[in-house]
């Protein structure tokens, strides 16, 4: 730990294939394939994560991925199914040969179980139970009895419990005379006699402290208990918010059923990221392995929504067909007055929703909130009046001109504020998905306001 | 874990207010502060993690934190600065008098100080680097000779090694004999002789081991070293598709230099998502507590960008001013072209940017996701040019409108496909982040090609 060993550099490196699968090794895995050369494929996939696999059956079209998974045989190992996507996923369960599918589920934890099979078809959910232990299977079987998207879908089952009265010494023999400790780690949950878990310690301190110190005297001061029935996304926000390693997960009573561990709340966090990204662009649950006809489904609302907001527009415009008949100027620039309100309308929601989403938008400053929009579009509202009222006049030499066009800018652009605001805010009261809806909204008011305040503008002072 | 104690709730409960701040609580402690009341303010903070009373502290204005603070006096601690999110926190730190911030700082771990200084100014760095202890501050400055967004900036220093040698029993009595464990630690880090790791064995596999097994045996099977200058993006991707919960980071030499955990990864990762959301909506580095001038300065770049391109598109349409000065309809109709490409070409660039930062879009598909975005424009389009076909029929009785408004959706609309992914792939080759850059780009085209097309068309047949 020199400090005269640090690196000159002054930025972090960036390699952009740092873990991705290398394009040399796709190639030559694909080249196996097709040549029908099992050992040499088994000799290449053997180093790869099945992570990687499993982003590598993503990557490649159908026929390759059957071919393959047909070569590759027995080799075929359970976590790669649950690192892939559901619509790769369930394809490539076809492909496997009962017995491949049946080993390959046994290896796995209880939570990777649950989420393998929760969207499955029923005769493929029944083949993969059926091909579980008992014990397993139970534990499965009560996961999948809680609603999807809880707690309960989240948890796995294995946990390492502790009477409230142990001491450090107690706990330290039992763990190390149990032959049926669970992989990973990081807790014993301190229970009281009704199992009711009243505090976590960690193992790190377990180890620094004396044998005689009770357990209770060792928990950490940041503990929740997550109830079967919440929503993931609060269970994720939870982790993230209060910097948790793992939680016990508990049943209607009270009684410790399961804990999450950090890593399972990581995924959901991504989960959630990524479906507000792509519901913001108004694509459902698109993603890049979709097919044709899939794609097509989920993105065919939103643009049928659009439609009908662009034809609401289009309806404003028509009340001012005789004005634009004796001056085509205004249709050559009223795309632009909609454009910048739309544009600025995208910023102010995308704001409004984050910090909805992450709870730092509330009532306590909503209304700063929306005075502050309101006066940043005011602000950038007067700034690209000025400009694009100079542009006008250059353009088509008319002060007038120059004026309506800047005085539309400044209105759309504090419409755009208040709205980007207030629609997402309006929707999240209403318990409608801001990130699902509030891009329709926003944009259909600033069109609409746009193109009726520069016509109407025009209208007045121009003819 | 009886399984008939499950709930029958069909849905998983979402509680908005689950974790956040009660709007009640907010309002008692405003007003203590209001009565200058210091025991009634400490005795309603004292329940609340850092974390909420960083929440707090954002949403509330600028007057009432200044009072706050002051009135909270020493009570104030040092993880609240760590939640703060930059803006506020400097903000922040000018409130707290010397004495306090110096103990505030002095109880953080070493990876937290770097975050709260290495954005400081000059003297507020220097302050706090004062404070600490001088092997912390060894520790800090070390990190900070990395650079900016490094793993060497996001690592602890405190880390638990041992000889690759020892067997569990020493492990055990050495932990059990130190007392400078760090708080929270997953791992023990094996290291060769010239201090390079070469393992990792879990606490929980320790436990479980008998005393003479060799640490060896035991290391797990997933084991990546981070290298000091790695930048933290490619770490949180690491942490995330490996599902690492540490990993040990080594300097240019590959010794041992500290650790990185999973919750720092899991915070990069939601740091990387909230820069993309907003990144792709034109918001800069935006936030809900930013002020005014902040904010305006922050999205004007943007929205001149997008102003340039919109005055780009009027002038594709001041081409054919004589054409929709003949049929004002045309003015009407296409602002309509316009708006699907632009929503079909946000919908596919959303998804090409997403699987370019997830790596699930590479030279392997690349080919056939463009082919597959392309048919699916000509699908959408081909279904919205019969909607919209008819509906222009319908108002302006002319099939020849319906035919060109059909004909100029379906180009634009296979376009926006086109463009859409073909922008982002190239960005990405080019080394430029595709989230900032593309939406400008593709909206770009799909408004020229789609006022282009449209009353070309129009005056190619219909005059």
């Amino acid at each position: 730990m020199d400090a005269d060993e640090q690196p000159i550099d002054t930025e972090a490196k960036r390699d952009e294939d740092a873990y991705a699968l290398s394009t040399k090794v796709v190639a030559a895995i694909l080249d196996s394939v097709e040549a029908g050369d099992r050992e040499k494929l088994i000799a290449l996939m053997e180093p790869l994560h099945a992570a990687d696999i499993a982003d590598l059956l993503e990557q490649i079209d159908g026929e390759e991925r059957r071919e393959l998974i047909q070569l590759y045989g027995r080799e075929f190992d359970g976590e790669i199914l649950s690192e892939l996507e559901e619509s790769v996923r369930e394809e490539v369960i076809g492909f496997l040969s009962p017995q491949v599918l049946a080993e390959a589920v046994r290896e796995l934890d209880s939570d990777d179980v649950v989420d393998l099979v929760e969207f499955l078809d029923e005769p493929q959910q029944e083949a993969i139970l059926d091909a579980l232990e008992d014990v397993d299977r139970a534990a499965v079987e009560l996961a999948l009895s809680y609603p999807e998207g809880s707690a309960g879908r989240l948890m796995q089952s294995e946990v390492v419990m502790a009477p409230e009265h142990w001491n450090v010494g107690q706990a330290i023999d039992y763990m190390r005379g149990s032959d049926r400790l669970p992989d990973a780690f990081y807790h014993v949950i301190l229970v009281d006699p009704r199992l009711h878990p009243i505090g976590n310690v960690t193992l790190g301190r377990l180890m620094a402290a004396r044998r005689d110190v009770p357990l209770k005297e060792l928990t950490e001061e940041m503990f929740r208990v997550i109830p079967a029935t919440q929503d993931e996304e609060d269970v994720a926000y939870a982790f993230n918010q209060y910097h948790l390693i793992s939680a016990p997960v508990v049943n209607a009573d009270g009684r410790l059923v399961g804990q999450i561990t950090i890593d399972d709340a990581m995924i959901v966090l991504d989960e959630e990221h990524e479906e507000d990204i792509l519901r913001l662009a108004g694509v459902g649950e698109g993603s890049i392995s979709d097919r044709v006809m899939e794609t097509v489904k989920a993105r065919l609302p939103w643009l049928a929504v659009n439609l009908v907001a662009a034809n609401m527009a289009a309806l404003v415009i028509a009340q001012f067909e005789a004005v634009i008949a004796q001056l085509v100027a205004l249709a050559v620039l009223m795309p632009i007055i909609a454009s910048m309100g739309g544009n600025a309308g995208t910023q102010s929601l995308t704001v409004a929703v984050r910090a909805l989403a992450t709870r730092d938008l509330t009532n306590a400053n909503v209304g700063r909130v929306i005075r502050r929009e309101v006066l940043v579009g005011l602000l950038n509202g007067v700034a690209f009046a000025v400009v694009m009222g100079l542009v006008a006049f250059l353009w088509f030499g008319s002060a007038g001109l120059s004026l309506v066009i800047g005085g539309a800018l400044i209105v759309n652009m504090i419409v755009a504020g208040l709205a980007g605001t207030g629609v997402p805010v309006l929707l999240d009261k209403l318990k409608v998905d801001p990130a699902l809806a509030s891009g329709a909204f926003v944009t259909t008011v600033t069109d609409i306001v746009g193109f009726f305040t520069f016509l109407g503008f025009a209208a007045l002072y121009l003819l």
